[in-house]
């Protein structure tokens, strides 16, 4: 019966016991008498100094990544900045590697260009610092679920292949199906407005593909949706309430379960309000007019520059990164949105601007059978292809409306990343498919 | 400003008090002088007795499934079941039904055909023991993940559009992507085993597609799939230890959280010893041969009659509704299973037995990079495909295993229900695509 494995986040705890420990080489230095090999698990990396001279010749033979099963015991060491390292190692090598890396993941700067990173992702992906990144990822999921979870909301699964396009017509993947033609899901929007039929308060945490022929740095085709919906609201202030609520619970996960992660990727945490700031889309044309002089009264939609231009106001004029516009033209909004009962032009809806990039579409969504039917119309929209999805509001549903956060984007600008495709495990655009 | 919201599961906490109720008109009988209105909203059903006149007569005019809310006093009563109920309600009407229903939804019995629920799902799944079916489902999904998060696995969400095949060439959907053929990934089996690399012990909950050609009452073309992945381990047994503490927790999660909906949909707990009977492939076959008569010591797999006949033996024998089936023949497991190194015609693989229902596949994996390409050319199978997903073995992976258990079909077997069309929200099969 050999030793239990201690994790390397453990060993803090061993001083002066023995141990065994299992890993990735990560590093092996030799010097003239005795040599320094770092060992690397998923929760750390520890020192060991190798002293025996077979085990040093051995040591030379064997390729970083190697993974490796260590005995030793635990010595307290001030000069390294664990605190600790491991003595009179027992090597074992579990699985070995015998080809050259691609690139090195040891060094403290990682220079790899994109292309190169990803097409190497599943090596690639080990080095601390990008692992650190998906766990910030998971820790996100995490805290956007504990904080539902506690507040009545229950999770839904709905379909990914679906028999009609969610939003519109376009920017939808097809497939065969059977013979049929079939779509995959832009959103679970309906569904999500279904469910709150059901159980009032619904989320979903799944992926939704979006055949954008367009490669951006804040684009992809494949993405992980945080949705939710909820019923017997006032209107769409409290589903921003709702969701500055929702963004200040998944920051606070964060802090809590991942100062690690944080402090080694520098991550500068946003001025959160308790309630974000919020502008009328007609306001916000008005002040970037009056305060960087374009003139883009006439526009539907707010560009880029614009964006980038409000959040700066947010942070100098309210101390936040983040910014609701609301009341968008109703014309750039999906059939389903909730016009502002008294300037029915405008949605009752808004973007959340995270440091001056959309991050969230939300709104209050109409609830009436006869206001779909009559939105359809009014956009030259068939209604067949919407029938079964419309059902649900024949028969009561009361005012709603929800929201979706991109993961990967809301990792993207915490992080201070400047291309969606780090923060995304196996990224999905135009050009690529694999790995 | 209107009074806050009372949800009817809290209700009991306010005996005597004035409340705000919202929900549905589930039910509304008239006497001659009163009447009985039943409202439902997410959290339960609450009697309101109803003696005003006028309200009485504009009751009578809006259908079931109305929207309303509800002003009132909270009365003891002890001739209902929940010991109280509103009186001098003021009731407005927030979202007015005008149709008629296509099945009553409000009867203790509900008596409606599986085409005519699943046409109508998003209006039938309100029947509130069809919602309990989707709360359980919830909970088994929180189960899951929490015993994981507590036990140092990371969630990953990994691609759904992949470059080849998962599994196999056979049973899986192509799509058109840009131009190029892509298909819809029928397990995240190769990201999850990447991703040991990198985190050691990771978890995903999402969707999965096959696209298997025929209609079973246990095969859906889309299902939610738990999976997980894990290094380190000795072999197989190292998984199903995993798998039985997994179970066993997911479990106790519905007993904790859940108990109003196990008692309401007469849920018999299944007999889940903390370690589950397994039995070696072989042995299974002279077993059914000794007990039944039947000789199937020739074939490759266990037919559904077996799985029955074995999960009977376990029940018996065991008093366990679980029964592990290891060591099934390698010419039927994926390639990437790895051999039992004692026999090696024989996988370090398990099946799950539930009620003697196939419930999980599992096992252990090969982790050696030229183990993988002999065993692909063992099978005939091209290495191309699979090249940039075996790159992760060339550098180093320990020992590892997983498995991935059907949420929909644990649930079906859990409830005894006989279709997996009626734990499924909104099911896929090849007939049918909508709501």
């Amino acid at each position: 019966m050999q030793m239990e494995r201690t994790l390397i986040t453990n060993l803090n705890s061993c001083i002066g016991e023995k141990v065994r420990i299992a890993g990735w080489m990560h590093n092996f230095r030799r010097l003239s008498k005795f040599g320094f090999l770092l060992l690397r698990d998923a929760t750390g990396i520890v020192q060991i100094v190798v002293e025996a001279k077979d085990q040093l010749d051995f040591l030379v033979g064997i390729s970083e990544e190697s993974v490796l099963q260590i005995e030793g015991r635990v010595a307290a060491e001030k000069n390294v900045a664990s605190g600790y390292e491991i003595h009179e190692p027992l090597i074992t090598v579990i699985s070995p590697v015998t080809e050259v890396a691609p690139f090195p993941i040891n060094k403290a700067v990682f220079n790899v260009g994109l292309e190169a990173f990803l097409d190497n992702a599943p090596f690639a992906l080990r080095h601390p610092d990008r692992r650190a990144i998906f766990t910030l990822s998971a820790g996100l999921m995490a805290g956007f679920r504990n904080y539902l979870q506690a507040n009545g909301f229950t999770e839904v699964a709905t379909p990914k292949i679906v028999a009609s396009a969610t939003e519109s017509g376009a920017n939808v993947f097809a497939l065969d199906y059977f013979g049929r033609k079939a779509f995959l899901a832009q959103s679970p929007q309906f569904y999500k407005q279904i469910m709150v039929g059901i159980f009032e308060r619904v989320y979903e945490i799944g992926p939704v593909f979006r055949a954008e022929p367009h490669s951006t740095t804040r684009h992809l085709n494949e993405y992980v949706s945080l949705d939710l919906e909820f019923g017997f609201i006032q209107d769409h202030y409290d589903v921003m309430a709702m969701l500055s609520a929702v963004i200040r619970a998944m920051l606070k996960h964060l802090n809590t379960h991942h100062q690690q992660e944080l402090a080694q990727l520098k991550v500068r945490m946003p001025l959160s309000p308790e309630k974000f700031p919020s502008i009328y889309f007609p306001d916000a044309q008005k002040l970037i007019h009056e305060r960087y002089g374009e003139d883009c009264s006439n526009e539907a939609d707010l560009s880029p520059q614009h964006e980038r231009w409000l959040g700066e106001w947010a942070l100098e004029e309210h101390q936040s990164d983040y910014l609701f516009v609301t009341g968008y033209p109703m014309a750039k909004r999906p059939f389903y949105t909730h016009p502002n009962p008294s300037d029915p032009a405008h949605a009752n809806g808004f973007d959340l601007l995270f440091r001056g990039v959309e991050l969230v579409t939300g709104g209050q969504r109409l609830h009436r059978y006869e206001d779909y039917v009559q939105a359809l119309k009014q956009r030259g929209l068939p209604l067949e292809p919407f029938e079964s999805y419309l059902s649900a509001f024949r028969f009561g549903m009361p005012p709603h409306g929800g929201f979706a956060i991109g993961l990967e984007r809301f990792l993207m600008q915490l992080l201070g990343i400047a291309n969606l495709r780090e923060t995304t495990l196996f990224p999905r655009d135009m050009h690529r498919l694999a790995p």
